[in-house]
């Protein structure tokens, strides 16, 4: 696929780092001021990509108002100003940046408005730190 | 006063807005998401603006390490990885923007280094959202 | 006053830049580019500062959803996605950014919340370029 | 190829997105405001990404001047400051940002400087929407 | 005065902090890495803030093309990729960002064109420091 | 390889763009004003993509604090606040922002922290340049 069309969204949630596998000190080790009791909370810019042909009359890649139904009602509405420790999806798994990427992208994987594919998502926690990912599939060798 | 020094925090931190004075309608009215129990989180920006005279050897108005350490041990530590709303500050309070750059008005004016006041301190919640506070003191007519 | 609120709007517009009681020389040297014909676009920013005091119970300045509420009829469902040109403000007018920020504030200022007050509007047409306006009334000496 | 130059542009232009080809409630739905009658505009940004070997001597990809050379005459000259829609490569086809960044590839493709190969071309048509474009050509296995 | 356009303006630069009236001690004090020997560079912005009754023919405070030949032939010229501590007007004061501010408001005060004022020049070192500067004569009491 | 953490960094520094087998016209036209004598300087960002597997218990791809403390011993100790054209490294090579990229993934290839892999580096020298660079070594057909 050689043609992809990116949107933003922002969502802002507040989460804590905590590991209950490890102690107290391997909690700290790993997360830092993130472990810090009763949580903080993160401005989050959730990047979307998504791959397909540019349609011939329209020409897009992607109904842009599909594609923001399909984001609203998969993540916007679930994880916006909430708690995201406090999600099922979060009941084991620790919401640190690269799990709740991978979450949003297996969330939007199937929602996909059709035609279209999601190539990546990107989770940018603060303007200094995001985290990328392309879905399990094999992927095309052409990029 | 004409000549001013700004400088750009980040801290990271959760609140919920809720009153207690206020009825559960009258809450969602006011705060809307922001009212969602379990609260939600932000990335901050807390701007400092310093006026004074520039120093005629050094050529500043406040020294740099001077001003970063009151804003660290009054502001950052207090408020940065935490959940604004177990601050004892907020425990009557509701922890909005308003609230929050007026505590952090309060907290860094005695703590200015000598011979520059704190012109005014600006909260940035979002890139969309910001609360300006210039103090409650008489103000000179000369900008 | 001493405490203002400020909040972010986007929209999307073209206008060209075309003075009738002006030559076609002096109208390519006031506007350059901007007075190709046909027109051309911007994404505009509009920063709308609002002042008043802070409420006891709520800690807030002005409510949000009425706000936005305010602007969304009088300013961006007027304006968005719109050449500025045929809106009748601009009629005679040109749809600079000074005068388009001059109209936004007019258009405001009378729509504030109760309670708060418009103290400038700022509209930002590139990175930058911008124009602020605090209108023409008198204003108080203290800042 | 594993190195990358890349550089941004800024245009600003008007559009409106209409096809003939569809029924004015096709219209609506494909492109809902962007759909309103007499356009609306946008400042564009164009990011350009150039491949190639970096030179022993200069230690760079691409001379700069000789790049912005080429987006200028090609690309810049062309479309800042006009209305896409007048343009002929849009007589039929829709500027969409899709079509634009698929343009401006095809004008910047065969006027690389000698030595560099272009990569992508990225429009960002907002801060929170955008389109990437790499070309027909078979891509290599790498990267 | 109360309506004003801004423009913001970018140069590269190299400088190094370092006053001979203090010693090696006192210096490191005050400047901290900004003392470190052989210079270190910025991309500074600089913002002018121009005021000015809106010509009621053009809608403008100031003709752009004017102000852009100002401000590039008194000071991008002058300090576009250039080491500070070389210009003459550093050769005794510091090139702060507050003595380079003061000086760049002092070259542009005189050369604004005829109608507009100089507001504030406002320089920006880094994404999270600046420096504003309104000139040292009497303002008026409305802001 | 399909998950990957970036983070950025930032550092201030000056060079002067010069390459003595060159004559001084061809220094001219390879780097224009980059060439001025005594140099000039940039606030650099420094983009670090690091992929591997997320830990099943911490969630993380790379540990930040191990992370931080790559960067900041092989890179930012040794840039940051300097004259590029002073190190060692850029004795004969010239400090242009590819080579300064390239010589930053070698000095930090080697130092990723176990079970992580360097992905690229990409060096931003103003808002409107930058360069990045995947390594040399065979990359995957895998995205």
């Amino acid at each position: 696929m050689n043609a992809f069309f990116g949107r933003r969204y922002a969502l802002s949630a507040s989460h804590r780092l905590h590991c209950e596998a490890l102690t107290t000190q391997q909690n700290r080790e790993a997360y830092g001021k993130c472990n810090n009791p009763h949580g903080h909370g993160h401005n989050y810019i959730i990047e979307v990509l998504v791959g397909g042909p540019v349609a011939r009359d329209t020409g897009m890649v992607v109904n842009l108002v599909d594609l923001d139904e399909a984001v609203r009602t998969h993540v916007l509405e679930r994880f916006d100003h909430t708690n995201l420790n406090l999600d099922p999806l979060f009941a084991v798994k620790v919401p640190t940046t690269e799990n709740l990427c991978r979450e949003v992208f297996r969330l939007l994987e199937q929602a996909m408005p059709s035609g279209s594919e999601l190539e990546y998502v990107r989770v940018e926690e603060t303007e200094n730190n995001f985290f990328q990912y392309f879905g399990e599939g094999p992927r095309e060798a052409a990029r």
